[in-house]
């Protein structure tokens, strides 16, 4: 469905659960927000941060698993952030979405801790040399936002007990344990490879504040069956696709 | 076979091509000195350090694979040196073994530095609440020598485009890449799962100075076939198998 005066579609996840306003053009969401949501352990009644929530994507699908939480998304494209707003109405969520730059949070937000704060940044390339930058450094006076400046931003306001996760290509994983490391604990690393046996492409990360267990690496999760993709239909494996298209949790632990 | 009066048993390795001298009592090395070899990317006539080698068996098992290596180990127990010393000799390495805390090494070393330093680091329990814990402060003061000193050691050895190479449980995963951070680079993690399925228990983990790709992290190696282990009869998987018996090289990359 298209609304063809304001080149914005109607978009289902999780199986029609869930429909949401996105731009035609610009970032739309495919499965990261999705599986990003799935892998939370939230309780109903708890609050929930979406640091640059895009049109809400992530936390109204864990609105769609887990009931009566209060959403809060930070977006800093005030065309996004209105459609977070729509799309949080059209789905009787108890949500509030501001529209402002992570690195300069309003006061409601700044002043707030939350049970689960959950984010997935865009990859933003460090580029050559940066990987042995330190952690940072890699957000540039006037640049974009690095992944450094995310997750300081999302540790800052979990609460005790609570957690972060965020979803992002595994080649930044270095960056994501050093920045984390030593402010929040027990970590979880979940893997996710395209195919069986091929190198995990993403990591979710799980962080506790407060937590004191080893860090906990997964097996990889595997998103597509088969060897090879043969043609257009999608090819999930059970567990993806049950995560998709039923609002499945995804563990983070096998 | 056993030496009676010394209490030292001698032992194949690598299907024959070596044979170790290893105390009866006390650390034996099992697979993971020669899955740690095997990762090595040596080429003829390069420096090694093993640091902590034990009876040598790591950088044995290395100069089996690679020809005209330059061996250096640092070993604290003078018993467990001194079998590195015979071992060395018996197999026709060219290698100097000094007694030596890592923490306070000899001149020879400390003015030196290695194409490829390679380590196995003693599983040492961090306990509660050092998960979140600064790097630095796992080495106590006249306690064991800290997984973040072994790694701190390693650093300062090697030398520019050489690497480090460190096999360790995954649980210590985010204080292994927290400590390389920003000192060396294009880290590569192999995660190695005891089974198909199940969670990695180990991983190794390698890093270059001076390298700048984004870390590459691989699906893990499977050590076992099977999903349980049925016998005393060892049931590795043929990659395994190959790298234990017939001395192949174990990828970092898929």
């Amino acid at each position: 469905m298209t609304d063809a005066d304001t080149g914005v579609t109607h978009d289902a996840f999780l199986g029609g659960r869930l429909t949401l306003r996105q731009p035609r053009q610009g970032y739309r969401a495919g499965v990261d927000p999705v599986l990003l949501a799935a892998s939370v352990p939230a309780t109903p009644g708890q609050r929930i941060l979406d640091v640059g929530c895009g049109v809400g994507t992530a936390m109204l699908c864990l609105h769609a698993r887990v009931p009566d939480l209060s959403l809060t998304g930070v977006e800093v494209q005030a065309d996004y952030a209105a459609l977070a707003r729509l799309n949080a109405a059209d789905n009787n969520a108890d949500a509030v979405v501001h529209t402002a730059d992570l690195t300069d949070l309003p006061d409601a937000v700044r002043q707030q801790t939350y049970d689960h704060v959950i984010m997935n940044p865009p990859y933003f390339d460090r580029g050559a040399g940066a990987a042995a930058a330190d952690p940072g450094r890699d957000l540039g006076r006037g640049g974009p936002v690095g992944l450094s400046a995310w997750l300081d931003c999302g540790i800052r306001r979990v609460r005790p007990k609570g957690t972060l996760t965020v979803i992002h290509p595994a080649g930044q994983l270095d960056l994501i344990l050093s920045t984390l490391f030593g402010r929040l604990g027990s970590m979880q690393v979940r893997p996710l490879s395209a195919r069986a046996g091929r190198a995990p492409n993403l990591v979710i990360v799980q962080a506790r504040h407060g937590g004191r267990a080893p860090l906990a690496l997964a097996a990889p999760l595997v998103l597509h069956a088969g060897a090879i993709h043969n043609d257009d239909r999608p090819d999930y494996t059970p567990q993806i696709a049950a995560i998709l298209r039923d609002g499945t949790k995804l563990p983070m632990q096998d």
